[in-house]
């Protein structure tokens, strides 16, 4: 099947018979770079539903979508260099994971059995297990070391069909480790055919250096960290953890009125565990997403629907936690507040590289629909990253990101538990190899 | 990563001196097929834990296991005819489930849609959808298209290490069409690298022609299915659904003498919804597992653990149906029933053909130890299958069948949510190409 399915280019004959037919006929001709028929459209290019435009071809020039539609009406006079055969499966934007803590080293493993053969959670932080196991481990970990463990996660992403994927740093909260891991995060996604962004997530948690001197951290993190990645455009957006086993709203403005100052956009994770007023704090400075949202209001979704904050749901995490509050689903879409699903792919919560099995969890513990779902996972997931203008539609104009996929019909994306590989990603209009 | 872990013989004039060599030596050397090195076993030949040999070596003749143990103590005499390098990864036993539903037609994501849509069960019944859809679409399906759809699901499968797989009929529910599953169960097992055994399940529910009779389905299949099936050597094991929607203890009970008669092991879908006393029934016909059991009492569980009965744990049910009673996995403990783990692999109620998501689901919702959901999939399963003389564990005399895990220790195998490719499976002593 994959084979039938994998998109590559004919032989080449036909690529400079179609580029001399192209020079021959002058202007006249729509010139692309590529084309995709035998195949259906799913551009989730619609408010709801999935856009659907069966038999369908897509025309891609200088990494954007040149045209799409019905085969049937594909212009008479494009001419593609190159054609792609579909196989008659369903093509996607190519799915945006955007909540990962992708980079980190070390596993924690040992700490998940220890609990499951009934060790408490304070056993465990005594026996140095927890997040600060995992910040021990990356502070510890050379670069060649941190990229390699993380390609790995990055490959099981991309084989379920992401083409794009946030990173957020916050494994080493102090300079320098903080550097290399969104240096790598970068190296990602310059070596690997994957649009990577990058969060600054230095205040994921209190390190141990800072024990009872939270404002002291944050401002570190504003005044110098912050800046000083910046000014190496290692960061994209501002993220932070409000939680009172983390940091307080307060905490996180002063963090917020510094990435505004340098024109960061930012996110938050918010209300996982409690109502800390992070969903309203968001709203106030306009973040791009708050994320989790689990005891969310209905005073701090209002505020978010206002701001066009984008909620990201992240089931991983809930089911890992064995949560029993899901995120009021029915209040977001009352509301208007776009709902995006990711992986929140980290070692503690949410040991996950299966964007698919998340959509699933998201219907069936969210109870999202399965094209509610998708659109979490492309149009909305997008939004959550400040890059809708560009990617998570199919639409002329946006950036080529494709995903490929020998099923009947999308919905069974999130209908299967676990999701299958796509079998074949399209990444800025270049079709890439199953990794 | 993949590459350098991959199972492959070496050079051929390795081969050809080893042989040479041992030919000179005359009957002194130990002449193996084949030895793995560069690795760490997990035998699970150990009441409890994983049975690690770290830096270890495995030695294969005849299709079975000759020698494991330390490296360093791998006899000096071990002529091997292919040496393998298992790229400093584990060894476990080829994973076997034991509990699936693969053969079926058509797909029900329509119908998971529709409920996520708000739509009741009546409504989606009433519209034709349930597990009569399926049973339609298969009865409508040929042989080929059969095997086709099914040949995707096993190759998920194998893709995270299955080497043995169950597998039921009984979306056929008439002999032809129960015949056409059974078939192409078989027909999977000897075109594809993986064991199959086949479970008639004609007591999977009951088909429209015979509503209102169940009595008169019983015996139809008792005295006219069973026995033509199994005379065509289509039929390992038999298997039927206790449980009020379906049959009764008593129903179950005739077929299952029938089957008796015939030599064959019986199998019980019990307690999944209620208690209805399957598992006292499954344990007074020493039925191999009864399976499901969220409702078993502890009655019926005593009764197991006298019979030696099985209980196989299938989480992904579970979650899809969003149960919130999950099975009494410590009086299991208590009273020595051995747990199994399986997908359940099916279109209605658990669309899932991930076995290492079933072994994190099974530790996160169940509360099994990252070992026992192993032991559960490897040990436990085979017994479940009764196949536990020959598979399940790295033993001497055992069929040599292997999943290679890029892992740092086997505990990593539940802990991922939604797991990873193996990196390479060996069937029979065989080595088998990635699929
Ligand atoms: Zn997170
Ligand atoms: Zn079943």
């Amino acid at each position: 099947m994959q084979e039938r399915l994998q998109a590559r280019p004919r032989a080449g004959s036909r690529r400079v018979g179609s580029r001399l037919k192209a020079l021959l006929q002058g202007n006249s001709a729509m010139q692309v770079d590529a084309v995709w028929t035998n195949l259906h459209l799913a551009t989730l290019d619609t408010p709801s539903g999935y856009g659907e435009i069966e038999d369908a071809a897509i025309a891609v020039r200088d990494g954007r979508i040149t045209w799409l539609g019905p085969r049937a009406r594909l212009p008479q006079n494009l001419q593609s260099a190159v054609s792609h055969d579909g196989g008659g499966g369903w093509l996607t934007p190519g799915l945006i994971d955007c909540h990962t803590h992708l980079v980190w080293a070390g596993s924690r493993a040992d700490e998940f059995e220890r609990r499951l053969q009934g060790a408490s959670y304070a056993e465990i932080a005594a026996a140095g297990g927890g997040i600060l196991s995992t910040v021990r481990a990356t502070r510890a970990a050379d670069e060649q070391a941190l990229y390699e463990q993380s390609l790995r996660r990055l490959h099981a992403l991309s084989a379920q069909g992401v083409t794009s994927v946030e990173i957020k740093s916050g494994y080493g909260l102090e300079l320098h480790a903080e550097r290399r891991c969104l240096r790598v995060a970068r190296r990602l996604g310059s070596e690997q055919r994957v649009h990577v962004t990058t969060t600054f997530l230095g205040a994921h948690t209190l390190p141990p250096e800072y024990a009872g001197r939270a404002d002291d951290y944050i401002d570190a993190l504003a005044t110098t960290l912050l800046p000083a990645l910046h000014a190496e455009h290692l960061v994209d957006a501002v993220d932070g953890y409000c939680e009172p086993i983390a940091f307080t709203p307060a905490q996180l403005r002063r963090l917020f009125d510094a990435a505004r100052m340098l024109g960061l956009p930012v996110k938050l994770h918010a209300e996982q565990l409690s109502d800390g007023g992070g969903a309203q704090l968001a709203a106030s400075v306009a973040a791009l997403s708050a994320d989790h949202l689990e005891y969310v209001s209905d005073a701090g979704l209002a505020a978010m629907a206002g701001a066009g904050t984008v909620a990201v749901l992240l089931p991983g995490a809930y089911y890992a936690l064995r949560e029993t509050r899901a995120p009021p689903v029915a209040a977001m879409r009352r509301l208007g507040v776009p709902m995006a699903v990711a992986t929140d792919c980290n070692p503690g919560t949410s040991p996950c590289a299966s964007p698919l099995l998340m959509l699933n969890m998201a219907c069936t513990l969210f109870g999202l629909a399965p094209d509610e779902a998708l659109a979490g996972m492309t149009r909305h997931a997008a939004r959550a990253l400040g890059l809708h203008a560009d990617r998570g539609r199919l639409a002329i104009g946006l950036r080529a990101d494709f995903a490929l996929w020998d099923v009947a019909h999308p919905r069974e994306l999130a209908y299967w538990i676990g999701g299958r590989s796509c079998v074949g990603r399209v990444v800025d209009g270049v079709p890439v190899e199953a990794t």
